[in-house]
């Protein structure tokens, strides 16, 4: 994708604070940082969603996500992958977020506005689910 | 681990909405969900947080959240690992949200305090990172 800016990264035509490269996967830190040690890893594959990458693009992300957390130092993180702007994702090339949480103010912050659920909803939303898998 | 909840929803100890199993994966619907086809995708490798499991059994986890997106038919949805209470992780084994977006207030809630970087700052860290690499 021409116009696409993580593509560019990859091909090195933007500079960035690269971490890690494979054949696959390339990972960054993120130049807007929500805490110290914020990156990225993304595939080199071009897709906006996840569902849009194949399953062997997706296999070393959290290996890779996990060896950075692990250099990082962070105990405390959040891996976060956003699909839509809805969902907050601003970049249109697929991109995990490894956000390490030293404190309440720094790192990601989570809404998290769950509901009673009707168990026999679920139950037959669970039945639809299956059925298309 | 006899006490932990997910390692007994694995081994069919606890019911759960199951979605699919394979040899290293289970994936079930979140009894709490924060939106319609909230779902949870775990490695049966018991650990705490991500750093905690051996590479192979992550490589599967993002193609299963994937497929699951897919049958869910959700097009906006957020991925996310929580490691440690202070970033919001509640049960002590490894586990994946996919959580549908489906319009503002249900689903994920995001709060992103992104602080301007200093660049000479980020590229001193990212030396440092790498070296730990």
């Amino acid at each position: 994708m021409a116009a696409c800016i993580f593509c560019k990264i990859i091909k090195g035509e933007i500079p960035s604070m690269k971490l890690f490269e494979s054949e696959k996967i390339f990972a960054f830190l993120d130049i807007s940082p929500l805490s110290k040690g914020h990156s990225l890893i993304i595939p080199k594959y071009h897709g906006a969603k996840l569902h849009d990458i194949p399953d062997d693009q997706l296999h070393e992300i959290l290996p890779v996500a996990k060896k950075i957390a692990i250099a990082v130092g962070a105990e405390d993180y959040n891996i976060l992958q956003n699909n839509g702007r809805i969902a907050h994702q601003l970049v249109d090339h697929v991109h995990f977020h490894m956000i390490p949480k030293p404190n309440d103010t720094e790192g990601l912050g989570i809404g998290w506005p769950a509901e009673p659920a009707d168990k026999a909803q679920l139950s037959k939303l669970l039945e639809e689910i299956k059925a298309k898998m």
